[in-house]
């Protein structure tokens, strides 16, 4: 019997395994322009927090007592759709679950760029479109920026630093840890910084030494509070800030202090809040630059994997404690 | 004897007149391609407050026993310099101060524009320029947009409120007390709110209701803080903040605490830092665009003026504690 995470309870600050149940899901009859998706990858992104308040925001939130979403590769197993056989391997947002029936336009096949299926769930997917058009389009960084990126070892964080070394930039990334700060240089990060040894004002400081640089043209954030605060502080003039994420955020009520706000004037920072899904006009240009990139190992990925779908509240949970390197999946 | 204020003392928090002396100066002597000026109007602004703190920033701070500098409109009185003559007015930075010694490049010779001499330190000067690049550069305001102003009885929010209007645009204003807010709606803004009667995100919630808006398009920021916050709050999608100015923490020492700072990301929001020098290049579409709204009586100007360099500080001061409708001014 098919099965499928429920949302039960809108969590307080951090969630716990308590705020979902696997239940079993009956599947709609396979109606004529419908695929049988057996997935195969199940995405786990810290987006997903905020769907599980009842805020609306970008995405509508959660339903209590409902299966939720996100993105999944899947193999068709049954097709009445057009265009579609059996074997074929898709990508679409029924996820948190074994088994879909959808409509085909629901689903899109894996374009062939000869990577593995669980890529379009990581650097061809949510997370590697992210980290491209944050930091391109959003942040408009360019050949010769200092760029700062937080949460440098994540998902998002590990393709900034790949893409913006593939295009000729000078990278900082911070990351919790020794083993992350390795990881972050291997990279390529020209500096790392262990944001639990020091406090993340101090540790830019001496990255934005390290580099040879005065200050930091682009911060790329996927954390705010306090690693916004120091890039505000050691932000050049005319800095790009694209704001991605606020992981630090997610689970608090509490208002972000920020002691170097004023100086968005002094500097003539641009903060540019974004959305992956806004640029799917785009898609086209991400997939051709980011395949050439994987194909001349520019680019790799480093996946963090639960497995079995009893596993994917463990691999959630895991993103707000820093429990995953690189994309944090979960394999059936 | 020609007199100059001198900064004698780095302030703490709000500046008192104790931080301040009136003393005689010495000026140099007429050499070849000089001019002597005997200042007619001089200007306060809030941005000195910045230059009396000893941080580096966008302009260098004000040496301490040392005569302090800022707009000033004067007539020349006595020219050794080609192209002037006594009785030419001239804008310049030599303020805070009776009579200045100045060489002819530091003068510019005040554009003719059918204005009293006055404006060229407001609506044609500092104060109108930062509105008006603000306004359509920074924040890229267009016709039909939502505009919330911050400070909009003061010199600079009362010319974003009129420049708005004049391009079409609706208008949401925000100022201390009923009074401002009634100039504030004389001025054109079609929602006021009094943000001295109830917190200005509820303020701010039935404006935008008033308008029949959903949220605002583009904030003007004068203020920061909770207004800062509350535009945050009410953002609509893709909206556009300038931030000129955050008067609230200019004499504070604590973090800015925002609480809606997240709705950067869902609702795309961009935050653009600016300073009006950065716009000398533009200075003609200023003008002209600005002195056609001036004689159209679109652009009005509302001054606070106080008498004699001896009640200079008082005026400084009285920006920081709301004494100011429009633009604060000292006559001499």
């Amino acid at each position: 019997m098919p099965k499928a995470w429920h949302l039960v309870r809108r969590p307080q600050g951090l969630p716990s395994g308590e705020d979902f149940a696997l239940r079993p899901i009956d599947l709609p009859p396979l109606e004529p322009g419908m695929v049988r998706v057996r997935n195969l990858w199940l995405s786990v992104d810290p987006y997903m927090r905020g769907r599980m308040n009842d805020v609306k925001s970008y995405v509508p939130p959660f339903a209590l007592d409902a299966p939720m979403e996100g993105g999944a590769v899947g193999e068709i197993v049954e097709s009445r759709a057009e265009g579609f056989v059996p074997g074929d391997r898709v990508v679409h947002m029924a996820g948190w679950r074994d088994e879909a029936v959808l409509a085909a336009g629901a689903v899109n096949k894996l374009p062939e760029l000869g990577v593995e299926p669980q890529a379009f769930l990581g650097n061809l997917g949510l997370t590697g479109g992210t980290a491209y058009f944050g930091l391109l389009d959003a942040a408009q960084a360019k050949q010769g920026d200092v760029v700062f990126v937080s949460a440098a070892a994540g998902a998002v964080g590990s393709a900034v630093v790949q893409i913006a070394k593939a295009r000729g930039m000078i990278v900082i990334g911070s990351a919790r840890g020794e083993d992350k700060c390795a990881f972050v240089r291997d990279l390529g990060a020209d500096a790392a910084i262990d944001y639990s040894a020091r406090p993340i004002l101090k540790g830019l400081a001496a990255a934005v030494a390290e580099v040879g640089a005065k200050g930091i043209d682009v911060y790329f954030d996927n954390v705010g509070g306090d690693h916004l605060d120091a890039a505000l502080a050691l932000a050049a003039r005319d800095a790009r800030f694209a704001i991605c994420g606020m992981i630090g955020g997610y689970n608090s009520s509490e208002p972000m202090a920020l002691r170097y706000i004023m100086r968005v004037i002094a500097m003539r920072i641009r903060l540019q809040g974004f959305i992956y899904t806004d640029y799917a006009p785009r898609l086209g240009e991400f997939y051709r630059d980011m395949s050439s990139w994987i194909a001349a190992g520019q680019v790799q990925s480093r996946d963090t994997i639960f497995d079995g779908i009893e596993a994917m509240p463990d691999a959630f949970l895991g993103l707000f404690t820093g429990a995953n390197t690189g994309k944090m999946l979960i394999r059936l």
